[in-house]
């Protein structure tokens, strides 16, 4: 069947994605959704364009349906927040099928269901360019507390949940080897094409009130903690091969790279970022063992990594 | 200056909008905006992409950047909502300069101050093609009522709030005589460059509780109507040229069309379509003098227009 009609597709995400959610007092199909709503909501917008995010030589559909809604919302879990729903706009490029669309609306419709989270509306468009945007929205944790970013004081402990540079190499070993690369390189491979966003993690940080805030990293460290810190501030990073996951060891050394410049310069980690008071890092790692202390917010701007200051600028979307 | 950097084109957008807003608790710049909600927000999202909703060759800058926000408003209207605040995702291909972007910008923002409307967030993002995506959310009229599409009877009365074939006119002549047709055609050129959204029309009208329902022409009072009726009714319709625009009726005489054609497939109308029950219509119009009756429900499916059936379909987006 082709998807030549607005209506014909419509009734495709209908398969995938219920109508009804309790979050919904009116879904799909109308001009707007109408959504049952806490006194506060957080919310975030996210574009997958082809060519500039995926490429589809590598990504299966799965994968980018997968990927457009974890990246979305890995921006509620930076927030500490709960997701309630999403909206879902499609960029419909000629000449792709009906089984195209059928296996990208499954992977993101799989991860939806894993949050109970409702598609509540959308459009649709045809488009010279394949591409995705989302909006997603939800709730503060029990404590009614949003992370912001910032708010660090000299001398807090930075911290990371997730792993740093693992996608990066993921990315260098799927431009390189294509598909080949994820039975090589199976977890590097996955944190590209198929992020875990850490919203369980983000609500347990949102619960310690001594966590001063928390960003999620998609742009590589080093472009993302000046933004995290805010003028004025530095940090001192204290990172070791150690705290790496395995396979950003072993590609590094395979392909003649440096492990800790990929973890502080690749991109589309989704991991999280946070700061706390040193004294209370303990009773953060109590609550959340899986978290990394990366080192120690400084008066002195610029970042370094065991004292020498680092130059890599991590990535950014408008350079070419 | 090129904007060559996501710090300069985010530099940019803090130049048009605020960054503060009372219903913020948290503005842009972090992974999320925090929004401060009523018990129920309606919310919409609209794609607008160059090529398929509209061309260079005759949209200024400053009209992308009002369309993309009108068309937007337009589907608040629809549920007769107020606005509260919207998100904007911009896919920003090569070569267009900061004056391109200023300008667009500024035709956007001038119509977000109209509403007091902040925004809230988004995303950038390199791309092969000039496009908007904007997610808009808002709140219920004081009597806490949205329109919703349909919930009509046999017998109601079916009305407009708007001119129906305008903007079609307006782009048949601009199609064939680009911005010269701005001055020979200002009514119909300004409908589809610069739509008006029609905000305190649904609001007045929601406030009728008499109103059954409500929706915008986007696609054509024949494509829309039956989307509004919903299955197992039909619509008798009852237009006349005096009910349209003098510029429909002109052009269409000038270029040997039927002006009732253009007024019941012309696309990018952004009317609104309502129904109530026949003799409440009356009070409808003491409250919102500007709507034109255009026929009646009926039990028998299709539409019909003076009796005779209504064969052409509207505007489908997926059509090529």
């Amino acid at each position: 069947m082709a998807l030549d009609s607005e209506e014909r597709f419509l009734a495709l995400i209908d398969r995938h994605f219920p109508t009804a959610h309790p979050d919904l007092a009116l879904g799909r199909g109308d001009d707007c959704a109408v959504l049952l709503c806490p006194d506060k909501v957080c919310l975030s917008t996210d574009l997958l364009i082809e060519g500039v995010h995926f490429r589809r030589s590598y990504f299966r559909p799965e994968d980018i349906g997968h990927k457009a809604l974890a990246a979305n919302l890995s921006d509620l879990a930076a927030m500490g927040a709960s997701p309630m729903g999403f909206a879902l706009e499609l960029m419909v490029p000629d000449g792709l099928g009906q089984r195209f669309w059928d296996r990208l609306l499954s992977g993101m419709a799989a991860l939806a269901r894993e949050f109970d989270l409702p598609l509540a509306g959308g459009d649709l468009s045809r488009s010279p360019v394949l591409g995705l945007g989302l909006t997603i929205w939800g709730r503060a944790a029990p404590n009614g507390r949003f992370l912001a970013r910032g708010g660090c004081c000299p001398g807090d402990a930075l911290f990371v949940c997730g792993d740093l540079g693992l996608a990066k190499s993921g990315l260098l070993a799927l431009e390189r080897s294509g598909r080949r690369a994820v039975s090589r390189w199976p977890a590097a491979a996955a944190a590209l094409l198929r992020p875990k966003p850490l919203i369980a993690h983000g609500l347990a940080l949102a619960a310690c009130e001594t966590v001063r805030g928390l960003m999620d990293l998609s742009d590589g460290l080093a472009a993302d903690l000046p933004r995290f810190l805010g003028p004025g501030l530095g940090a001192d990073l204290d990172i070791k091969p150690a705290d790496l996951n395995q396979e950003v060891i072993n590609f590094a050394r395979k392909n003649g790279l440096s492990p800790l410049d990929l973890a502080i310069s690749g991109g589309d980690d989704y991991a999280l970022l946070g700061a706390a008071p040193a004294e209370g890092l303990r009773l953060v790692r109590a609550r959340v063992p899986e978290l990394t202390p990366i080192g120690r917010v400084s008066r002195k701007p610029g970042l370094r990594l065991a004292g020498k200051p680092i130059r890599t600028r991590g990535f950014d979307h408008f350079k070419t």
